[in-house]
Order: C-alpha cells, then structure tokens, then sequence
C-alpha cells in the first residue's frame, strides 16, 4: 500500500509525507510535492470570503492563478485561518523554508493547511517536517503524501489516467483530501494533480478550471464551503511535447485525462464524506437550462432530509420533489419525474406503482442514482454527495477547538 | 392540561381535535378551528414550487391571500401533496364537508394538511373525523386542537397577547406545530391566529405578512422548505370595535401583539426542531444592510458544522466564521467579531483570549445566543435556529414513506 504510485507516476515530480507532530493523533501531517525544475502550475482557491494563510499565500504567488512553480507544501491538522498577519508569515515561512532546500525562491512555492481554524501552526515542528519531508522526496512515498493532507478522511484518495498525444503517451494523476466542510462554492478542499505533459500555465488553468466545474465544484457533502480550499495543479513536460497551447489537439486529450482524473478523485470525497456510509449521484434533467439542473441537483443534494432518508434506505421520492420545488430552477409540479436506481417512482407529478423491492435492493448499495427530471427543456447536471448519518454528527459534535 | 386555554381565548372561536385513524400512532390526526360566523382571515402558504392541494385550495378560495373566512380544517399524519387531481378533490371535500356542519360554503373553509407526501388521504377517516370534530366544537379543547396538527413535534406550540385600543381590551391567540422540512422561504409550517378585534382582511394580512418576515421565516430547522406551510389568522370581532385599518393606531397595537404572538411560536418552533436539545439565536450586526444581514444569519443558522459543533458544546467560532464568509453577505475578514453567550471569542477576524468555562456553561443551556458583527454597517437580523443531533438524523432515517 505504501508503495503505491500515483501523484508522482508522471515523470519529474517526487513527493514525500512525514509526521512530524502537528496532528495530536501522530498521524502523517506535513507533504512536499516537488518538481525538479520550474513548471507550469495552475491553482483555484476557495470562494469563501473568509480565507486562510495559505490561500493568501498562493493568490499573492500566483495571482491570475498560473504561472510557474516548482513546489507545493501542504500541513494537516491546523488550517493557518484567521491567524492576522502572524499566520501569513508562518505560511510564507514554509514556502521560503521549503524553496531554500530545493534552492528556489519562496514565490516558487505553493503553501496549503488544513485543518482547525484559529491557532498559530507549531512552527518548530513544522520546520522539522519540513527539512524531514525534503529528505524523503522521492517515488516511493505516494501514499504517504496523500496521509500527510488527510483530516477526517478515511482513505486515501488518487486517480490515475492516461493518454496518448500524436506519438507521445502521457498521464495525469491527482491527490485529495476531504472530507467535511464541502460545498461546490470552490475548487474542492485540496486537491493536487500532475502530468509529464508540456501545458502553457494559462492553458493549464483553463483546463483545470472547466474540469473543476464538472467534478469538485459538483460535490457537496454539508453545504459548508471551506477556507481553505485548494486545487493545484503542475505540469512537468518530461513528455518532451512543444507545450500545449489553449484550442489544440492536445490540450482536448489533456483536459479529457484530467477531467476523468478530477471526476474520480471527486467521487472519492463524496463517498468519504463525513460519516457517509453511501455515495449520491443526483441528476437532473429537462430543466430549462443548466444552470437550473445545477440549482435544482444542488438543493437535492444539499437536503439533509433527502440525505438522512438515504441513509434510512428509505426511497421518499417527495423529500426529492419538495428539495426539486423549493430551489431556484423553474419547477413545473405536473412535470416532476423522480427515479432511484433507474425506477420510476414519481411521474408527471403523481406517485407510480413501483418494485419496491428493486428500489430497496438499490438504496442497500453503495452508489445509490436518483434521477429528477423537470420535463421543461435539455439542462442537465450531476451533482454528487453522500448520506447523512448519525456519525456526521458524532464527527462534528465532538471534534472541538 | 387538556383544558388549557389559548385558540379559543379571544371570544368568538370554537375548536377541537380528535383521533380519526390517519395516524399510525392513534393520536389526534384532525383539527377544526371554526369562527361562530364568517370573520375578516388572511392566509401565508408556502413559497415552494411543489405544493400540496391544500395549499392549492387556499390560495384558490383566498387568491388574494385575505377576505372572509368561517374555518380552517387541519389534518395531520398525510400532507395530501403529489396527489394530483383527485387529491385536490379530497381538499375540496375536506372543506365542504366541514362548511356543510357550519352552515356555509366551502369556498368560506381553508384547509390544511400536514405528514407524509404522496398518499391519497383516507377520505373515510377523515369524514369520520369531521363530524366527530365538528360535534365536538367548543373552548375546552384548545390543547387536543394543537394535538391534531403535530407530526414529530414533542410539545404542544401555542401562545397568547393580550393588548388594549383606546378602552377595549384584545387577545391575540397561536397555535403551531413544526418541526422538520423548515426553512423560511415560506411562512412555516402549520400556523393559526385567532384575535377578538375586528380588521379590515387586507389589513390582517399586511400585519401577518410583517410579522411573519421577522419571526416565522426567522426559523430555519433544516433549510428544507414544506410543500403544506400555512399561517392562518382569523378576526372574529367580538371585541366589537370598528374595524381596523392600515396605518391607524389601534392596528400597530394589534401588529405588536400578533408579532409577540408569531415571535413566541417561532421559537417553541426552533427550540422542537427535530432532535433539538438547544434553541439557538444567531444575530448578525453591522452587516451591509438588512439583507445581509439576513443571509450570514442564514448560512450560519444553516451550516450543519456549526450546529453539530452547539451540540457538542464546542465554541467553535471557526464555523461561525466560514458560514458567514461563505454567504452572499459583504464579509471583510478583519472586521469580523463572533460572540457567544457575550463572551467575544474573535474580534478584527482574530482569536481572542477568553473565559473557556463562562462558554461551555453557556454552552451547556438550552438557549445560545450567537453574534456575529460583520463590522461594516448597521443592517442586523436575528436567526432561530436549533442544534443538529444525532436524533436528527434518527428521527429522519427511520420516518419511512
């Protein structure tokens, strides 16, 4: 397990996770993802007004958010939120801590936390984690690097794709953490992705921007937008390809592998969602246009009755239509179609006969499909969430301050 | 306890509740408020897009939202929504069979219904249930009235004010039940006013549709907005004054009384939410304006973070603070201040040393008072809202369809 490769399967980038003891459980707390030369990077911060240290950090580094990079170094444990002026120094300190060892500048480093809000990070630790992080750079400790971002998280999270550009194979890889405090108002919390590819910065972040769109900003596990968030992504051109430019080819092949990578990676976080004991795909269909499907998908998705029925195995297709009926997207109740698991249980706005049996066996699952079209047009969107259990409260009740 | 008296203290009500066999549980599942003649009323229905025929039926005998009234029959145990025509058949029997025991029309009788979604009503219960309730009419049965509309609620919810218009004395009397799919893009759940003043009914509704803006659609419970919400007054006129109109004096004495009235139901409301074991107050001041003021005390109220956080007795000020930053609220991070129990715990969106006993005591109450000061203007909106509990997420899993 601890061998297995992914974040840095893409030629030129090493990483490493260390414990190096923010985390009172002792667990992996601090990661260094490297690349062995400036490369092109690209990064989307929280939307929350509220932010972090660190999302300070990476906006003052990058501020349209691409350019070139050579590292990033991520703590879990304490986020480095509403620490004043105090906490953007700590985070500039990484950076400068970090880029001294690789023999960069401070600037050419990306800086993300996660984890308590409102506590100075134990800076003599965390200098120690990071010289211990730097030592161990390499590509045997994929795992560990995932370990090292990880909160609440119960497993670790990758993905993997690959491709082929002319006569050049490629791949992309990702990293993330949840898995409480997501809503879609934001990239996702941090999420860090490479690729051997040659990619223009500006095209990168193009590409980084339309997969978020369909992938982490397409997951909700509470509502709760982070301040922390991070998505970050690098491109190593160990490929050896003239470096992809927006409108190619190429870049088309790239935002497929990248997508699929960012899709998988968001799929992983609903399904750890805090307590989740089920993954939600909820779509919605025939709204009037996209933008309703995502209003309408979201409000489903966000409906902690809906979400408690699932994890009750309950298929109340009307907590699904009222979730439908009280968002923005225009509702038509005479045209509300509901399905779980492919069975119709709601038509035209009136219950249907159904196998309740076939609908139970679905909602027993793991991945559990509900359907909500609208009949009025072709907008579609799918959002992604989880259940609502006793233990998202257990979690949240007792983890203190 | 049964003769407790509150719908029916202002003269010129009759009402009674009785246990007609909708419930599973055998409890009182049908209530009728009647009027001795027909009397100035006004209604506030539910702003969600999929509505109940009830709901349909009110706003189709009342499209204005106020007139002439003589009753309101209430049902609980199925909220008669996504029934389709047939359903809205059954609303209409519902009051023409309870206009024809009064004497009058049905277009003069409001219906409300309130449980689970999707079931035709079991229409020879209910016609049971009318007569018996009907046969039953008087002052005495205030108490088994307020039974009659409850779902999951745990208590009884009414409230009564009394005031004084030059030299005669009025009572304002409520009754509500709650407590789960509530959100306040609506009026609330099921709610009904009585008074023994005379009002003009477009000036009845004026006076409902203000009070109803700071005190029912103050309440979130779970940001789950019902198919059924009603809120009902009723002006019987036995005071014997001359009718009340907008803007004189005697109708702002009754619209504090009606506010106080609204006001003391939203909270009993917040404090039943399903699972509740707190009350929780959420004042943000200083925002933009009222409107902002109004959305950070919302996505506070609803961030299912911090409400897990009240229920662990955790002072989790971090949570406060994302859930505002994360709003549509103007939010400038080193203005912020967060209070609980008056005890500042983050001030200029910087931790504050503070007295962690003086919180966890206040923590530990039954009523938390949170303030969050966004430091920028003067627009202020106070939020009912409840914990999140385990319970919660129980009482929601477990209710099957």
């Amino acid at each position: 397990m601890a061998k297995e490769r992914h974040i840095t399967l893409p030629a030129g980038f090493t990483a490493a996770g260390v414990r190096c003891g923010i985390k009172a459980s002792g667990r992996e707390d601090l990661t260094i993802l490297a690349a062995g030369r400036l490369v092109a990077a690209a990064v989307l911060t929280t939307r929350n007004q509220v932010t972090g240290a660190p999302v300070q950090w990476c906006r003052r580094v990058l501020p349209r958010g691409y350019g070139r990079m050579r590292a990033i170094v991520v703590n879990s444990g304490n986020s480095n939120v509403c620490t004043g002026p105090a906490g953007l120094r700590d985070a500039e300190e990484m950076a400068a801590r970090t880029a001294a060892l690789l023999g960069t500048r401070a600037a050419n480093v990306l800086v993300a936390s996660t984890g308590v809000i409102g506590h100075r990070l134990p800076m003599e630790k965390v200098r120690a984690g990071i010289d211990a992080a730097f030592a161990a750079l390499g590509t045997g400790n994929d795992d560990l690097a995932v370990r090292g971002m990880m909160t609440t998280d119960t497993v670790p999270k990758s993905a993997v794709a690959t491709g082929r550009i002319g006569g050049t194979s490629f791949t992309v890889a990702g990293i993330a953490k949840g898995v409480g405090m997501i809503a879609p108002s934001m990239a996702t919390m941090i999420s860090l992705i490479t690729t051997d590819l040659a990619i223009a910065p500006a095209a990168l972040h193009r590409v980084l921007r339309a997969a978020a769109e369909r992938t982490f900003h397409a997951v909700t596990v509470d509502s709760d937008t982070s301040t922390s968030d991070t998505l970050a992504a690098f491109a190593s051109g160990a490929c050896g390809n003239a470096p992809l430019t927006s409108g190619s080819e190429g870049l088309k092949r790239f935002a497929a592998a990248a997508e699929s990578v960012c899709g998988s990676l968001a799929r992983q976080l609903a399904a750890d969602g805090e307590g989740a004991t089920k993954l939600i795909e909820v779509t919605v269909s025939g709204a009037r246009n996209v933008a309703d499907a995502r209003a309408a998908a979201m409000a489903i998705a966000n409906s902690p009755l809906f979400k408690c029925a699932v994890n009750g195995g309950d298929p109340n297709w009307g907590r699904i239509a009222a979730a439908a009926g009280k968002s923005a997207a225009m509702v038509l109740q005479d045209r509300l179609t509901v399905k779980i698991g492919g069975v119709t249980l709601m038509s035209r706005g009136l219950p249907r006969k159904f196998d309740l049996g076939r609908v139970t066996a679905h909602l027993a699952g793991k991945e559990i499909m509900v359907v909500c079209d609208l009949g009025i047009g072709k907008g579609r969107y799918t959002a992604l969430t989880c259940d609502l259990s006793r233990e998202y409260v257990t979690i949240n009740a007792d983890y203190h301050t």
